[in-house]
């Protein structure tokens, strides 16, 4: 689905979009992830742009002002750069320190506990369409922490599983994308499995997929089915968005699924898109463009069954000579029956 | 390379080729696995092709016989049903004991020890033309184990590294290819890490790729490049012959380098081909088709700090809710400096 500005259009399209693929069968519905990068990144755009025309405008003013009422022009000229230095500096630090609030209680409204507004509404339209529902992600507040955190639900609406994202994605493309989550959220401590009547599934946000062990302790654990809401960039969508979701369904011979917010024209983080379901031999089985949409598939266990017989990879593991990637304090793994 | 029935040859093309790569500037040369699986699938074709034939002119003869000198047809028919069932067990027998034990010594003829002919020559041709080889693999013969090695050679012409292939690869795609290698072989029980002026390096044959503990290992080990000589075939090759390559270079953020023979025409086992080298973020920079040919690329060691700058995935890895994929036992990583 598209994501846009308004946390409320959000939800209410994305309980449309629940409606809509319950109503053509789906047992288990995926959201993308929604977390408004846009928006800051948009802000910090025109607050540089209002502070550079500000600096400008206050330095041809003392500039004028000295130059009209110095006794000598070498007088006027060491005021100018003593002046246009200290109104500089006294801006820049102004700005920064507005910014950085200015993001931190944007953030901070953005976010909302767990239960609130937004997955009182996923609750409901579990309910309501009787679907398992992994919600995206959401800001969550907890404490005096953000997270960034995943929120399943069951058809009977309740809150059967909650992952918050373990990886934080910091980056530096330069000349392409920089940002860096870990400013505004903490991670995650846990990694997240629930079972349903179909088959049992692994939850990781985004960038989880990019750390192989992660997806491998979900298969240790039994999953069929991993499921990754995420956000990938143009940047490294266009690399590595296909290829991370086969590779993790062929090493682990499991069904991945991630679903994407359509591809936003707006902003520094154009999003990818290509929300795509793989299956176990690696072949992608269901799969969007980068405009809005649903994509369904189907997570055959028979499938599964038939990749794990002709290429029986766990049995041919050498765990003589590696560990299993197996949680190193089991109440790591938050296990929801 | 192309590789055919005659082992000689094979050699013989291979220093051939190692010549030209050297004489190109290359520093290290990789060749491709040479198994000559389709040697023992047209051997098995051929005897039940043999046996079929022999049965079927038994049993007319037999039938001939009993019928003329029979008092009943009920009597000559019982005793046709007996002797034919018992010719055919017997037939069927024989054979499968004759085909196991030429296989065997197939197997045990195409085998020689390391130092031996093969691993001679690679020697030399290090030595000549002043390069790395990594070997490629060759039928090992030790004590009564047959193992399938590649053995890898300095400049000086020293072996400074062995590795046995440690997954054994034992496939079933009904109706596309059968294979159990572990009839034949061994499996090795060291992983492989040999250290040039240029980078370190970490060694896989061929199925060992499809598991990535090893490759994670040699990372951790701080290989920069890992090679892996192989022999994917059409069905498995098609699928997933790139995407693994790529996917460990971006997990690991490391150069991949695959040496496959060129594609044969002849044969149950259909070779895919594709040699390639792929860099630290998951590019192809460098690709054979399926014919003959020498891949060449430079491992430039600045792209890799570059990615690992870029999105710097071992800083983010959570150890806290995982192990890191060392080895168990430390003797089982063999490192040659």
């Amino acid at each position: 689905m598209a994501v846009g500005m308004s946390k409320p259009d959000n939800v209410a399209k994305a309980v449309k979009f629940i409606e809509e693929a319950s109503s053509n069968g789906a047992n288990i519905v995926s959201l993308p992830v929604s977390n408004l990068i846009s928006n800051q990144i948009v802000m910090k755009r025109i607050v540089v742009v209002l502070v550079t025309v500000v600096v400008m405008v206050v330095v041809i003013v003392v500039v004028e002002v000295v130059v009209a009422a110095a006794a000598t022009p070498a007088t006027a000229a060491v005021v100018v750069v003593v002046v246009v230095v200290v109104v500089v500096t006294v801006v820049v630090v102004v700005v920064v320190v507005v910014v950085v609030t200015v993001e931190f209680f944007s953030s901070w409204q953005q976010a909302e506990p767990i239960p609130g507004p937004t997955t009182d509404a996923l609750s409901q339209a579990a309910v309501s369409n009787s679907v398992y529902i992994v919600g995206g992600s959401i800001h969550e507040r907890y404490r005096d922490k953000s997270f960034n955190t995943c929120a399943v639900f069951c058809p009977l609406g309740e809150l059967i599983a909650k992952h918050r994202k373990v990886h934080l994605f910091d980056i530096d493309i330069p000349g392409q994308i920089t940002f860096k989550e870990s400013q505004n959220f903490a991670p995650g401590d846990q990694l997240t499995v629930f079972q349903t009547p179909y088959c049992r599934v692994g939850v990781g946000i985004c960038y989880d997929i990019r750390f192989p062990e992660m997806s491998r302790i979900y298969a240790e654990q039994g999953c069929e089915l991993l499921v990754f809401p995420a956000e990938f960039s143009i940047a490294t969508g266009s690399k590595h968005w296909e290829l991370l979701q086969r590779v993790r369904a062929v090493d682990n011979q499991v069904f991945v699924a991630s679903a994407s917010p359509a591809r936003n024209s707006k902003g520094d983080y154009i999003v990818w898109g290509h929300s795509c379901v793989v299956d176990p031999w690696g072949d992608i089985i269901a799969k969007a463009d980068e405009k809005e949409s649903i994509v369904y598939a189907d997570v055959d266990l028979s499938r599964l069954e038939e990749v794990r017989q002709v290429l029986p990879l766990d049995h041919h593991k050498r765990y003589d000579l590696h560990l299993p990637t197996q949680p190193s304090v089991s109440s790591s793994l938050r296990q929801h029956q």
